[in-house]
């Protein structure tokens, strides 16, 4: 009961944050500049990032309606690095709908990616002098190491000798600092210290990486119907992902598993790509690769609830907290 | 000899400040993303924007190493845009020199734009509290505005009932507001109020509108050795540029314009490019729309230079300003 409790309360920050986000970002002109902006803000998705913000806030004792504006830019921003993203990886569909540069054109992807950027910050604007300076420097910082951690994704498709460092690395900064800004965001919107601020960024940080390795693993082995992206795409693109680099530190699969990475998915029909899926999945999991991301993830989710163990919250948030972390990385445990 | 001083005056700040580009935008991993910052800011140009930012904070009393960061952040956000923009326009060339996207390639500019406009930000964040929350504002208006003014350029390429007025809409956006944006910075400062502010962003209006329909004259009638593009370059890409607009105003000119001005260039030879400016050029005189922009160029150069007067800076700033605006200027006059 308590479980169902607590998504409905989750559900309902949503629904107050898509009712803002509806509200909050205006019709303006020109329209071709602003029309993309609208369309990619209501493809959907699960709005994670904003609910971090809202209840991080709201834990620490600010009203829900505080946290709205930093929620909406924290959304924002991350609908900028999709837009521009997929640009970059020529991606067609987002959510099941086409991307905003298949809708209209490469040019616009550019120039409406731009300006949500710029939108993002001035959503900032609507808090005091300390909070929108504090806020603005968080996620500018972010905001930075999101693009370093795309950088890195890039060299590392062609990069043979990625360590698992590496990878961390960059997912880090490709994925979890904007998990721990947004609920940052939410503890400066309730005026607590730098200390505390830093308690909640740290389980950010540490639920955006089981969460990335998640995606790494249920990307391989994850139910067609529930993944919501096609499984085994990152096989199909030959993307060293944590599953992969594990998976070769087996010297028995390593060869094998090179080979069958160096294979150009545009030379082969769909038949060729389902036998690689097949094959490479066998592999990832004989290498002990599967087994090894499965560590990892729980190690990670374990690091973050002991994170939370830590934040000066009520034993209440704590668990409705340590729910959702769990919740979140429910489909694996 | 006045005027050869102040040159001196102004050369030794551009010493200043590219000394300040060179040692504050630091080296940093990872290469790819931030090679092309730096190429792209060292490739010259005039750095008129920083300028201004660092000859306003002087002329109102402020260090102008105070002003650096902030003049620095001008011209970080400038070549975002120009970076962006040579995307968006194919552009091979900028400066003499190979455009970003094209020495790495497109999803390089990207990247590396949008890393610059939050480097731009980053820059802001050496301010005092105040300070930096007056100069991230300004910015973010600024930066959106330069957008909308990106967007109505590239929608006027597809329009043939632009007019006079939306055209002057387009380049303030476009250019002005960023001139403006410097100059009020510099104020920002060194302290100064807020009707001051807007007196010298005023100023910087004025004088951007007059650069921009300076620049749109001398791209068909400037001197090929000294204007630094190709000159005739908008009449072959059919721009409707001011000078269009203006000649287009005359009935008996009109017809033929608009049939030249619906030429495919890319259809043409180098030879008949060359024609159709020679034609062009004479309608824009014989229309009357060469001297109805030499007219508005002096106007908004009057307007500039009168907004000088009503500025709170000593006699021999506002001389300073106004021997700077005419020299900017002299090219036509």
């Amino acid at each position: 009961m308590k479980y169902f409790y607590q998504m409905n309360a989750i559900d309902q920050l949503r629904i107050i944050f898509l009712d803002h986000l509806k509200n909050r970002i205006e019709e303006k002109q020109p329209a071709g500049l602003y029309d993309p902006v609208h369309y990619i803000l209501q493809l959907g998705g699960k709005r994670l990032r904003p609910l971090l913000t809202l209840m991080s806030a709201q834990m620490y004792g600010a009203p829900v309606k505080e946290a709205l504006d930093a929620g909406l830019a924290v959304e924002v921003f991350h609908n900028f690095t999709l837009l521009h993203d997929d640009i970059m990886d020529a991606a067609d569909l987002r959510r099941g709908q086409e991307t905003v540069h298949k809708k209209w054109n490469i040019n616009t992807g550019i120039l409406s990616g731009d300006v949500m950027l710029i939108m993002a910050y001035r959503l900032l604007e609507s808090y005091d002098k300390d909070q929108f300076n504090q806020l603005t420097k968080i996620f500018s910082r972010t905001a930075l190491e999101v693009c370093e951690g795309q950088q890195y994704d890039v060299d590392f498709e062609t990069r043979d000798d990625v360590s698992i460092s590496e990878y961390l690395l960059m997912i880090q900064l490709k994925t979890s600092v904007l998990v721990g800004c947004a609920l940052q965001m939410g503890a400066i919107i309730a005026g607590v210290g730098k200390e505390e601020q830093e308690l909640i960024y740290n389980y950010g940080i540490h639920l955006g990486l089981a969460f990335q390795l998640m995606d790494d693993y249920l990307d391989a082995f994850g139910d067609p119907e529930t993944f919501g992206k096609e499984v085994g795409g990152d096989i199909r693109e030959n993307k060293k992902t944590y599953l992969y680099l594990k998976s070769i530190e087996d010297e028995h699969c390593a060869t094998e598993l090179k080979e069958w990475f160096a294979l150009d998915h545009e030379k082969m029909n769909e038949d060729q790509i389902e036998e690689k899926k097949e094959i490479v999945k066998v592999f990832f999991e004989e290498s002990g690769g599967a087994a090894a991301t499965l560590d990892a993830i729980k190690s990670y989710t374990d690091k973050a609830l002991s994170s939370i163990d830590q934040l000066s919250i009520s034993e209440e948030y704590k668990k409705e907290l340590r729910d959702f972390s769990i919740d979140l990385m429910g489909r694996v445990s």
